[in-house]
Parts: structure tokens; sequence; C-alpha cells
């Protein structure tokens, strides 16, 4: 069993018994995603970049991580295959020689 | 090697190819996750929670995976490791007896 | 009559002219107050503070202000009261002897 | 004198006292509005769209009215015009014949 399957199983029994799984659907888990995101840059908030607080961080990456997952798990998603598709994508969209150096999106290359 | 140190080897691969490296300072990427997470969200707006298009939820999840594991890649941090003991800490914060079948925070039970 | 009511009065005008109030409940719009935002702040992804493109600040701000409006709208909420009230709270939780020059939470000064 | 400039000129001056201004940089009031933007969306997380608490929502849009006018202060923006300027801009988006009932964005009509 993979890694991501493993840490989507332990999430899954921790919602389970506590019958949590009327609350998620898709729309609630990237909504509470996107507050966890938000609780993250909050630790650089008014600071340097290297500023934050890196046990705080651990700590909102984790929430961060396993929304990312039960949403995954909602969409029958593969981790690794989603990630490596769109790693190909973007070889496609931003090519080594051209985006070099610099970080314009795509369509300004 | 884990699935996700597979993955966070090939996306710094890509940047390295890039040279991407130079803007990818912890709080940019931080900031660049909770855009992509908005983006996410965005797929849900005006919509009852299951309308959102999966093809694009794939594509966006993606985008977040990549970002929260250069984040975690930058901290030096175990995923599995991070997302276990979070669900540890949550298993106490919200004991089942308590939190069974209720949405609310720790601090209302 | 007041600037922000003008405001509310056109953005209302405009919604009734399209049949959208029936989308715009709060939480639906709190989150296109949250995604605008998020479109806001990627202007200055991998940016120095000050390069952002002023022209298109300006519009994310202008999204951001119309959503605002329609929300404050929706609680019937004053805005010359709401943040006048707020800034009257901040002055207790941040007394300037203790807040000058540094950027800590109230609960970490 | 507007209401706005009102309310920005007691925001001014409220972080005049506190000296504040050398951390508000555009990019991290963005990163402040979008923040406050989370937290107002938390309010809303898990539950249907009128169960917010309307105490906390005065609050949460107080801030975020707050960081908005503070960030339209930096680049010299009047609300009224750059709201009234994009409501137009809308209006050649979305014609009211074409938008009337649906949700969907400008490039799908």
């Amino acid at each position: 069993m993979k890694d991501w399957q493993l840490l989507t199983e332990k999430l899954r029994q921790f919602n389970l018994e506590r019958d949590w799984s009327q609350f998620h659907n898709p729309k609630d888990l990237a909504l509470a995603l996107s507050i966890e995101a938000a609780e993250l840059n909050e630790l650089f908030l008014w600071k340097q970049p290297w500023e934050a607080n890196p046990l705080k961080v651990k700590e909102e990456l984790a929430d961060i991580f396993a929304y990312a997952l039960l949403l995954a798990d909602k969409y029958n998603l593969d981790i690794n295959e989603i990630v490596t598709d769109k790693i190909s994508q973007n070889a496609q969209k931003y090519p080594a020689n051209k985006a070099k150096g610099n970080a314009r999106k795509y369509d300004e290359l």
C-alpha cells in the first residue's frame, strides 16, 4: 500500500469514529483547505520570507495535506498520478529554455 | 524511497531546470499554495457541493500538492510523520465521544 | 445618502437586472470575496512588495469592495459604524505604547 | 470629505500612533486582507449558507474593509470611482440578457 493511501486510510478512520463524513462534502473540504492555507500564510505576515516559526509551519502543512488527501479521496484520485501528470503538463507550458530564471506566467513567456 | 519523496524529487528537478529556486522562498510558496486553494474553491462557487468539474478539481489539487511538497521540502518535513502526528493531536482535541456527529471547534465541545 | 450606500445601491441594481440574487447567499459571497482576495495576492506572487501592476491592483480591489459591500448589505451593516467600532476595539487590544513599532499579535504583546 | 476618506484617515492615524506603516507594504497588506477573508469564510465552514454568527461576520467584514481601505490608500485609489468603473466593465462583460439567471463566467456565456 502506498504512503498516501495509508494516510488517507488513517484520516478516513478518524472521521468515521466522529461521524464527520456528513460535513465533508467537497465544497466544504475545499473551503477548509483554503482556511488552513490562510493560517499557514499568517505565519509569514509582516515578516521576512524565512521568519516563520517552523514548528507552526509543520502543523499548518499537516492540516493542508490532511484536507487535500480527504478531497482527493472523494474524487478517487491517485496523488502520484495527478502530480506527475501536472509536472508533465507544466513542462510543456513552461519549456526550460524559455522559463529559465524568470517567474512569468506561461502566457507571458 | 517513499511516494512523496519521489514526487518531491521530480518537483525539485523541474524547478532546477528552470532556475526557479530563487523565487521559491517559503513565504511566496505559502502564498502560491493559498492562491491554488482559491482556484480550487472557485470551482465550487455559486454551486451545490458536488457540482464542481472533477477534471478541474484534479488539476487544482495537483497544484496544491506540488506547492505543499515543495514547502515541506524547505523545512525538511516528513509528510507521513507530520500528518500522523497531527491525527494524534486531533484525536486528543476531538475525543470521539464528544465530537461525534457535530462540527464544533475543539474549544466549543 | 452615504458613499457606500450609493455603491451598494448600484451593485444591487446590477444584480437585480441579472437575477443573480438567487446565487448570492452569504456563504458564496464570502467565498467569492476570498477568491478575489487571492487574485489580488497573485499580483504580488514571486515579487517584491511594490512590484505589482497598479492597474490590476485597482481591478481586484474593486471586486473585493463589491463583494464586501454586498455581504454587508445582506446583514444590514453600516460600513462607517463597523469599521469605526473595530478601530476602537483594536485601540484597546493594541495600546499605542505597547504595540508601537512591533507587529506582534495582541496576545503576544 | 467622503465616508471612505474619513475611515481611511482614522485608520492612518491609528497606524501612525503605533508606527506600523513600516510593516504595511502592499504585499503584506494584500496578504492580511486574504487572511481576514479566510477568517470570514471560517464562520460558514461546515454550515448552511445562513448559519454564520452575524456578530462575527460584522467583525471580520470590518477587518476586510480596513485592509482594503489601507491598500487603496497606498495606490491613491478613490473607492467610489474604482467600484463604479468595475460595475460598468462588468455590465459589458455580463450583458443582462445573456447573464440573466445564470452564474456562468463571462467567457462561458
